[in-house]
């Protein structure tokens, strides 16, 4: 007779998270079993924020301005779910993602121009903060007032380790991009030893995680990782591609809420909490779903996300001409930068700043499709805001009021 | 008291199209007029297929390999829509678009990497074209069986005529772009005097337009055109800017149904029909909806989408890791096509070929969304397929038999 | 190769209905076949609406007030289905419902309490009416300004003949309901002679017709009938019965719009139209479908019906206590007459005269839903209104302003 | 700076709900405060299960066939809400409902015709029950094998206490049913002094509550109450008339998920747990939204109720032919019986007992619509069963196979 959902890792959020066992922060298939789940189990998982706790629920944002990014991503596992091989997949369904009852606060962050950025961040460099009150389902914020919606509650990261054969691929083509790239930006984050956190790792598997671990920032096809999709909510499934005996399946970054693109970096609204979860393994299951070719995970949207009516929802197109006019050749990038750009024009009208927006659309359900990709030269993208979370009315034909919609909270560095 | 619709152009299927003369391929305000709807009116508008008759319903691909791209996207227009000036917005209500009911048919084609491409032409460089037969809101393919859906009807192209200025704008970065690129493709299509046709122009504006008139196969952020939005289906609304006195606004490139990137470029059912709208001028909308930058139109849903339900989508992941391991910089562009070539291999497993597939996702109201746009170094997309338009049962678990799914047509250029 | 699909029956709108062969209006096994469709073909039925032409687009309910009811419900058919028998179940998918081209108009009406009535007419016991006017998937009706929807297009009436067993339990049936009812009210229509139409039969058979055959008013769980079903939409597929060798399937009685209940009996957007319909047999279907007990139909609703999202629809509970006090014993019908009346207070304060909310609430897609069937004594039903038909904001919290909203067409017995 | 919510009433599992002060099993204006909210507040608020604990997680229906219902519906409250008078609206915002942590499970139950029965106790006359257990969103149960699906979580009880006035209304009109009826079954409960609850009520205020305290099975349209509503989810905002001062407002009955008419009367799955609600006052509520003629509350569904998409319900026709063949006249509660009848036949082919489906019928989230009204002399209802709640297929279409689908309890009276 089944009873009370076990769970898995209880973790402490009053405790740094690099001394917790049960976390680690690097991909690498030496991070060790920090427990395990039986094959059709479901428990539960309790996950750390992103940060790892360095974000405080006070009013100011030098907290996002001095973010060490070395030290995120903290991620619950790796467990070993049983009977799981390599060609197998690992289907994770989520019953359920919920904030811890006593944290009822969420954050979304930008991060300054050279910590980090954003989507934007050649425009809008500067760090800044908006705190988000939980009220069961929905969501307010302080500091961008006349807005209230359900969150698309899901986690970040989901994944399961890396062989070391992947693992090597990884590594090596970043490099490559790192070695090769023309910009004069970060384009990608090799391994660092600083602050790695390998679990329960002895001396010397921390120290071989740490020299070749994979960062944990960008999602990777072969096993999804921080895909960062905000539909894979509650009552989904996803696919995922196991590479390593016993899967060594890890979840962490759970959101309340998320747009489309994530698109200020630190951009969902960020939360610790618990995510509870059944986990069954289908054998040979990568050669059975046809994942070749870099094995990306699949997943099913579950069935209470929220709805708005297409009625609801207003779409902004934006084409791959940048914001000073340059033609990029079917640049879908470019061209959802200008879908933001023009929200951000619409939205100001009604009193909101710059970042107030910025912040908004990174972690409001919005919803970012790619319209046409073939018509050289322009990539279109649309960006659809729902009308139905704000407490005033943003159709077009509505009169528009400039009112006072207070502000967020901005950090600029000395 | 209103009664039967007024059809502002009636166009016949069985004349050439560069002799009709409400009718033009390129965008210059000085095609003339070809008729006016007053501020508010409702009418029908016919409207020939892109190809202006070029692609035949029969069971070869050889028209698709042999199009003559210099004769497409002849439009219907440009109409004076009284009382709109430059500054304004002209409100386009779509309230239904339909086949003609005596060619309840259309098309889907893949061309030859060397006449038009596509989004997968380096892996798929042949042309390949599927039939589509209409029976009220669904379609069918002798050439794709097993699969029926409901179309997701709307135009491909809709748009005010370019001031001198702006257009002016278009020539000079497209040009940059195609002196600049360093791709060995064709990556924008300059002016073309060949084929050219200005409508009702006189000679002299006629070799106007032919010089200076802007090709209509890319959407432009000015004034949206070719975007290709698969949602801007029945009840939708759209706000397009205006920038010439009368707005000259024209239509065409009716769609049946596309699917989000429209990915094999003659990637939507095309198809000859009708469209029914009404035109309603927002004196000053430009300032009032926040429209700088760029001006991009702005549109919401209509209500009468297809609607699946969530638990019935397939979402395929995709990463800006190329086919060949290679790690692109945040390159949505790239992740949707990874997320197309999962497709391509899943449905595979069920006996379809390659190039059925690429004609699917085309036309098939597939969902392609932008999940994550900042972990550096991958964009992460999703590409959402609805199970119910297959009449076998496609959901991951479920077991796959490999049957004979027919053909579609395919030519190989000689 | 598929071509343009056939019409089975073409109607002539300038005829008086009863001079048309391929129309009846009364089930009756013995009207004979009109046409024939094959087992899978798609074809177009064209259909009068349900008064046959009596009610006219002008500006008087004049015509409703005197409507002949003995001269309604002509139906298109009865269509031979190849190889349909008794014990199968014919599979209708419903491809489009159209209104004809040159009559894009319909209406809805109140009929007089004394010849027709309707759910209010002891309330509201005058004729009334509200012409409304197409725009493809749209509709306005100058008699009830300020509100505009896309229709849920749908044939009031679908079903295939009675077995003559089958009509004589019906006409058992309801002869005892007149028989044996307190009411002071007609509470069903016994067979009539007057104005039969039996399609092309014969004296004999047509006078057989005029004895026995069943009226077309109540749908009927042996066969669905006049089902009324809003959702029966484009799209849906229905599985009818089969009674009689060649199914003797009719269509007619066609809905550019309803709400659940079509409250005011005339109250539908009624319509003459086209139905584009697939005809499947699916043998020896009632017995695999567990059809028994009266084999009602079942139906599967299609995928483009209108959308609104669930935060924009308004419920309004009722109880099954009477406008007078009383109290009824979980009777479902009181509760929702409760629903109806509540809405219409709630709307009268926006200027609406009470006709014309009762004859919006019976043509607008509301939703009318069982809540609550077993809390002895009180039934619950709620009335879901969309608040996205109304040009201004109806949602509790907003303001009211009491305006000018015209009138309907009211004509009172002399 | 909001905090942790604050929790308005802490209930007691493993005390009797009698002994607990914050509950009450009445209606009636003298039930003591038992506590505070202020206007505009967010609390949460245990609620006990609606039998106060006498249903166990065994596999016995005993408990089920002997159920005290005089002991039943103990509501958390009634609440004085800050500033609340009569004519006023409370605006209660459901922001969350969720089951006790260590109590994952609830019941879904047919009650015995002579004790307490339910909407098919003539065919059904036994007591049954099944467990339900909860994972996160979704729920299964050992006793009704091969189905799944999200919970439609809402409170089934919610309103504010009567005025005295109407409170005697309520009496008079019930007891007017009971000495009237025909029928031989119980009809409505008049007010019982055995096992009343008022609270923390004095004896005097106690004696008085218990002879005139209306009971809490039915709904009643002044205050809603017991409505059963299962749409009356997580995001939900109901408007609730305030009757007397301070609003009294109770709430109670939690249900997991529930089935439009919760028919087996038991028939939700019931459980214990914690609603998370904002309550406000509109001043002045009832009557600027038109609040007359007995007041009944109105609602707006949230976004995240489950959504199957409309191509995944079979919709069963039923009309007022009772199963005997008994005509009625326009009787949507026999007809919505019907509906119901054929779901058990259908559902029985797949290996189902009727108890199961029965149960079944009760708590899924089915759809029970009124779809037409007026069509003398049959109502004809539709109810919606949605497919992707069962792991197999049942489609029409689907071929069948009778599997051993277990049991679920039942008990028979000895």
């Amino acid at each position: 007779m089944p009873g009370k959902i076990r769970t898995a890792v209880t973790v402490d959020l009053d405790r740094p998270a690099e001394e917790q066992p049960y976390l680690h922060n690097r991909w690498h298939p030496d991070v060790p079993f920090c427990g395990t789940i039986e094959d059709g189990e479901t428990v539960k998982i309790e996950c750390v924020d992103w940060t790892g706790g360095q974000i405080q629920n006070n009013d100011s944002a030098d907290d996002v301005l001095t973010v060490d990014l070395s030290k995120i991503h903290y991620l619950s596992g790796p467990f070993e779910i049983k009977g799981a091989e390599p060609g197998d997949v690992l289907c994770v369904e989520i019953h359920d993602v919920q904030p811890f009852e006593d944290h009822p606060w969420g954050f979304t962050g930008v991060f300054h121009k050279d910590n980090g950025g954003g989507f934007l961040d050649e425009i809008y460099p500067h760090a800044a903060k908006a705190i988000w009150d939980f009220e069961g389902i929905h969501c307010t914020s302080r500091h961008i007032p006349g807005v209230k919606f359900a969150g698309l509650i899901h986690p970040g990261i989901l994944g399961c380790a890396p062989s070391p054969e992947i693992l090597a691929e990884w590594n090596r083509r970043e490099a490559e991009l790192i070695q090769t790239t023309t910009l004069t930006r970060t384009v990608a984050n090799p391994p660092l030893e600083l602050n790695v956190h390998a679990g329960s790792a002895d001396a010397a598997a921390a120290a071989k995680v740490a020299k070749e671990g994979a960062r944990t920032i960008p999602g990777r096809p072969e096993h999804g990782g921080n895909c960062d999709i905000k539909n894979l909510s509650r009552g989904s499934k996803v696919y995922l591609p196991v590479h390593v005996k016993g899967a060594k399946f890890s979840v962490g970054d759970l959101h309340f809420s998320q747009g489309d693109g994530e698109i200020s970096f630190c951009g969902a609204i960020e939360m610790a909490g618990i995510i509870t979860v059944n986990c069954r393994v289908i054998k040979g299951g990568q050669a059975q779903m046809g994942m070749v070719n870099g094995c990306s995970p699949i997943y099913i949207p579950g069935p209470v996300q929220p709805q708005f009516g297409p009625g609801r929802m207003i779409f902004f197109e934006g084409f791959s001409v940048d914001e000073h006019g340059k033609q990029h050749y079917l640049d879908a990038t470019i061209a959802y930068r200008q879908s933001c750009l023009r929200v951000i024009e619409y939205l100001k009208r009604y009193g909101y700043n710059d970042y107030q927006i910025y912040l908004l659309l990174s972690c409001a359900p919005v919803e970012g499709h790619i319209a046409g990709i073939v018509d050289i030269p322009n990539a279109c993208t649309t960006l659809g805001l729902p009308m139905d979370i704000f407490d005033f009315d943003i159709r077009p034909e509505a009169p528009v009021s400039k009112m006072d919609r207070g502000a967020c909270l901005i950090s600029v560095k000395k």
